[in-house]
């Protein structure tokens, strides 16, 4: 059976001895004062999006905030990105290519970050984007995956399961457009142009971080298992996007789209609970603890405590 | 009518103000004494090799190469590498992607390029590789294209038209094998495996570079633009590659390949006549002279001097 992409990855850090990999960002030194970040996605047509259901500036936003949430994800700021494209022949003109690099360079703007490289290629197939960007971090504060120590309390910056009830809407045929009620545009805005969480002006809070692109239950087990602790979360503290309302599904359904939906890029973080009560103003109420049960997540029912399915997205 | 690669670059850079980008790698600073340097590169299967040409370990050290030339081009060294992969199922395999990266890390181990991150993609179309090389070069000293000065004299690293004439043999069916005469071999790994060149040992010596991989008279183009002068080239001092020999072709046809073939990922660059000689056991020979004559690229042949044909390679 071939691996999957999350055991290929951890073969290859293994046999090439690759510590640098396994954060949302890879850490390399700047001066005595600050640290780079750097991070790389991968975003393919048919794959990671559809040509019919987006908008050509929104994959240039798309594929610079997924980036950025990396850049977050570790504690850092934005400040340098590269994209590189393998376009189809058929998206070679203008209009496309331009309006691409608007919502890309738009977006670019409001978080200060200069596009300093990339590369063009043509591509007998889907359009492809490589989309790699540069933060920066004091030193040695960058935020990690392996941080988070057995009775820190579990955060998430924003609510969950909007970007997954956006694609449902595609998925139905849903365009977007400027007309479509308020919940459903709010849905696939949250799907289409996701705007990047971060957590700076609280920098050294987090013991542990990650961005929520798998999915909620995938990255806090990313993050369980590279700090090798466990974690328990209650089902009515999940901040569930209530936009979802509109799309008629059960509280079951709605809490699965929040739980394992993947693609909302808040922030999923653990924090010393005794430390958040110095930070004046601090808004985000825990979901959950870690717990010292190595690899086992558990989720707290009205009924019940049972471990917690892992379903984020899985590209094999 | 559809605008080239280059074009498109040019309009984009205008548009949005991207002074970094224009050379080979983008600087930005480390540190007092040092500058980092990035770069990516796009490889497209069908596009940029073909996969019944070459082997996945091949593809592998190719994609690495073609980003650490860049960084030679600038006068750095590759520190720090990332490698992003759209992979079609029918190569999701072990044997597949374990060769590509042996590859990619034998040679990452010679340069002590260490890879730090990257990203891993499904695609239903073509397996499309960015590479992406962090270098580091001393403070203020990266070479860019715009340093050419009228009187410089112009360089190569070494021999033109062997990645070209390796291209040709595989047109022509030949499968790359231990068992081939040795001039078909060497063409094919100057095509399928190219070990990038560099000038690290005369750090202070060029005052224009770029690495060769549009081909020479392209790459030639671009520094005389981005240094706002013209050159002149003498058609008997250009380094054919020798192995062109075994193909049977004219002068002409090799001369043509050498100038126009591309891919040999040498170094072209340009210095101060007057300090070439203060280097002791400097090989190069000049092949041609910086004028004043912006625009114009004239080739010294044995009967006239005429224009030289600008014909490297374009994606579109």
């Amino acid at each position: 059976m071939p691996r999957s992409e999350f055991q290929f990855l951890r073969d290859l850090k293994d046999h090439f001895n690759l510590s640098r990999i396994g954060d949302d960002c890879a850490v390399f030194p700047k001066d005595e004062s600050h640290d780079y970040l750097i991070t790389s996605d991968m975003l393919v047509e048919g794959i990671d999006f559809k040509l019919e259901w987006t908008r050509p500036n929104f994959i240039g936003h798309k594929a610079l905030a997924v980036s950025i949430s990396d850049v977050a994800a570790m504690g850092g700021n934005a400040v340098y990105s590269l994209v590189s494209l393998a376009v189809p022949e058929k998206l070679w003109n203008d209009p496309f290519l331009d309006t691409f690099y608007e919502g890309y360079s738009g977006l670019a703007r409001k978080f200060e970050t200069e596009l300093v490289g990339g590369d063009i290629s043509r591509t007998d197939g889907p359009f492809t984007i490589d989309s790699t960007i540069i933060g920066i971090v004091n030193k040695g504060k960058a935020v990690l995956r392996s941080g988070a120590n057995p009775g820190d309390s579990i955060y998430v910056t924003g609510p969950l399961g909007g970007a997954a009830g956006g694609l449902k809407l595609l998925e139905s045929g849903t365009v977007f457009s400027g007309d479509l009620e308020s919940w459903k545009s709010g849905l696939l805005i949250r799907q289409l142009t996701p705007f990047p969480a971060n957590l700076n002006s609280f920098d050294s809070l987090p013991t542990a971080m990650i961005d929520i692109s798998d999915g909620f239950s995938s990255d806090l087990d990313h993050i369980c298992k590279a700090s090798g602790v466990g974690a328990r979360i209650y089902a009515d503290k999940i901040p569930v996007e209530r936009r979802l309302r509109g799309l008629q599904l059960s509280t079951e359904e709605k809490l699965n789209l929040a739980l394992h939906g993947g693609e909302d890029f808040e922030l999923l973080f653990t924090a010393d609970t005794a430390k958040v009560s110095e930070y004046d103003g601090f808004l985000f109420e825990p979901i959950g603890e870690i717990t010292d049960r190595t690899g086992k997540i558990e989720i707290v029912t009205d009924e019940d405590i049972e471990p917690l399915d892992i379903g984020g997205f899985s590209h094999f």
